[in-house]
C-alpha cells in the first residue's frame, strides 16, 4: 500500500499537472484543455477559466472590504481569459459561507462581484450559495478570442523577448504592509496606494487582447509571482528563460514601502502574487505593445529554466495564496 | 443602521435572488442571465451553471469514496444543463483542500469527477486547487443545447401537465439510512441501492434535451426536494400546483427501505432532494416523454402556490444542502 501522503507533501503545483493528465481525454470540441490559463472551446472559441479566494487564505475581512474581496476575485478568474489573448465578457459566482454569516458581507462580496464584471463589460450569468465553515468564492469566468489568440503558455521560442504588462509587487507590497501594522495614520499616499493594489489589483485586461493582436508568442497572467510562472512558461514552452530583475518595473510607492519596511523590492516584484499583469513573449521587442517592459529574453533548454540576474531559481511546494 | 442579520436570518433562496436582482443588467450576448438552472450565452447558445459541494455538508468521507464523491458532484452541476434542455461538454473543477489532506483523496475526487465526466461525454476543461480549512469541490459546467431548448423555470402554463423524469427519494434513503447505521450486514440490496443513489445518482440527462424536443414548457431539476422544487415553478411561472402524491414514482428499494425506518416515503419523495431527475410541465399528456411519470397539473395562480393532496404545503429559510 502506497504511504499516505498529503497535499502540502506533493505540492498543489504537481497534483494540478496529474488531474490535468487524468482529464487529457479532451473531447472533440475542446480546443484547449486543462494545463493553460484557462480552457478554449467550441462553439464560438469560448474561453473558460475558474479561480477561488477563500477566507484567511486570499482575503480577511478586517482587512478589506466585502465589495473588495469580491472584485479581486473577479479580476483574478478574469485575469486568466486575458491570458489567452481572450475578453472575459460574463462571469459564474459560487459563494460559500457560514449560516451565521453577516448577510451584509455576502450581499456586499456579490455587489463587488457585479460592480468590477460590469466595469470590464461582463454580464454575470448566475451562481450558487452553500453552507462552509468559512467564506469563499469562486469565480468561473467566460469570455471570447480576440483577433490573434489563443496564446499558450507553451508558445515561447528561443530567441523572443520577455515582456510584462505593467508594474509588479503591489500587492505583495499592500499585504506586507497590512501585516506590519497597515498605512501610516496621516496621509500616506505610497502606503495607501500599494494597500489598494493588495485590495483589489486593477490590471488593464485589454492588454491580453492587445498582446495576441501583437503576435505574441506566449502569454500568462502574474497571479503566483514572476518567478514562478517564469518557471511554468520555460517548462511548457521546453525554453529557458533569463530575465534582469533592474528591468521588472515597480512604482514608486512599492520601492518606498520596501525602503519603510527593510525589504528588498525583488522580493515583491519576483516573488510576490495577484497582481494580475501579463507575462508574454514576443518574437522582437517591435511586436511588444505599447505601455509593456522588456524584462529579459528566451534562450534555449538547459537544466535550470530560469536565471534571473544570470543565477538559477527555484521554487518549491505547496502554495495556495 | 440595519440590525446584523445572518444568511440564516435571510435564507438561501432569499439571499440569492437578491443577487440575481443585483446582477440583472446583463450584457448583449446574455439570452438567459441569472435565476434559471443555468444561464444560456452567445456566442452558440453555450449553457453555464456552477454547483458546489462541501464536506460535512453534502458529503462525507467515511459515507463515500472520493470517486462518488467527484461523480455526483459532476451530476449536480450537469443537471442544471439538462434542466434548460441541454447537453453538458464540459466541466470545471475548483477543489479546495486543507494542506494536510491526502492526496489520495483529492487524486479520487478528480478521478471521480473525469470519469463521470466522460461517462455523459463530456470533457474536463481544466480548474483550480485552493487551501481551505475542508474539502469542498465546485463544478462548473458548460453545455450546448438541443433543438427546442432553452426551457425556462418559469415556462408553465395553466393547463398543463406536470412530469417527472424518474423515481424520486432514493437519495434521500440513503442518506437516511446511512444516518441509521447503514445497511444490513448480509446482503441487503434494497439497502444498497438507496445507498448508492446517495453516493451517486444515475438520473438519465439525456431526458434534459428529450423534453426540449417534446416541446415542454418549463423545465427544471430536482436537487433540494420536489416541493421546492414546485415553489420555485410556481413562482417563476406565475401559476398554481396541484401534485398527486401518490402518483410520484419511488422505487421498491425506498419503499422498503421506508417501512423498515417506520418513516412515510412521501418525506424522501416530496421533500428529498439530490436525485437531480427533472420536473417538467408540458402542454398535454402527449408531449411527455417515454419514460416519465405524470404526477399533477398546472393551474391558474392563488395565494398558496403549491397543493399535495389537495392541501397548501411552505417551506421556509436556509437549505444548502
Amino acid at each position: 500500500m502506497a504511504p499516505f501522503r498529503t497535499v502540502g507533501d506533493i505540492g498543489e503545483r504537481t497534483l494540478l499537472a496529474g488531474f490535468a493528465r487524468a482529464a487529457a481525454a479532451s473531447g472533440p470540441g475542446v480546443l484547449i484543455g486543462p494545463g493553460d490559463d484557462a480552457a478554449v472551446i467550441e462553439p464560438g472559441a469560448t474561453v473558460l477559466s475558474v479561480d477561488t479566494a477563500v477566507q484567511g487564505r486570499h482575503f480577511r475581512l478586517d482587512w478589506s472590504a466585502p465589495e473588495q474581496i469580491g472584485a479581486r476575485a473577479v479580476i483574478a478568474a478574469a485575469a486568466d481569459i486575458a491570458a489567452m489573448g481572450g475578453t472575459t465578457t460574463g462571469v459564474l459566482v459560487s459563494l460559500a459561507a457560514p449560516a451565521d454569516s453577516s448577510a451584509e458581507v455576502l450581499i456586499g462580496i456579490n455587489a463587488g462581484v457585479v460592480n468590477r464584471a460590469a466595469a470590464i463589460g461582463a454580464a454575470v450569468l448566475g451562481g450558487d450559495l452553500v453552507e462552509a465553515s468559512e467564506i469563499s468564492v469562486s469565480i468561473t469566468a467566460v469570455g471570447v478570442l480576440d483577433a490573434g489568440g489563443p496564446i499558450r503558455l507553451g508558445g515561447a521560442r528561443a530567441g523572443d523577448v520577455l515582456a510584462v504588462s505593467g508594474p509588479l509587487g503591489a500587492s505583495a507590497a499592500g499585504h506586507a504592509l497590512l501585516a506590519a501594522g497597515g498605512v501610516a495614520p496621516d496621509g500616506d499616499p505610497q502606503g495607501r496606494a500599494v494597500v489598494d493594489a493588495f485590495r483589489c489589483p486593477a490590471p488593464d485586461l485589454q492588454q491580453g487582447p492587445a498582446a495576441a493582436r501583437g503576435g505574441a508568442h506566449g502569454l500568462t497572467d502574474i497571479s503566483d509571482g514572476l518567478v514562478e510562472e517564469l518557471a511554468l512558461m520555460a517548462a511548457a514552452s521546453g525554453v529557458a528563460l533569463d530575465v534582469d530583475s533592474a528591468a521588472i518595473p515597480v512604482t514608486d510607492a512599492v520601492a518606498a514601502v520596501a525602503q519603510r519596511l527593510g525589504v528588498d523590492v525583488r522580493r515583491w516584484s519576483l516573488g510576490g502574487g495577484e497582481d494580475h499583469e501579463l507575462l508574454g513573449a514576443f518574437g522582437a521587442a517591435a511586436q511588444v505593445p505599447p505601455g509593456w517592459w522588456v524584462i529579459g529574453a528566451v534562450v534555449g533548454s538547459r537544466e535550470e529554466a530560469v536565471h534571473i540576474d544570470g543565477a538559477p531559481t527555484r521554487l518549491h511546494g505547496w502554495r495556495s495564496v
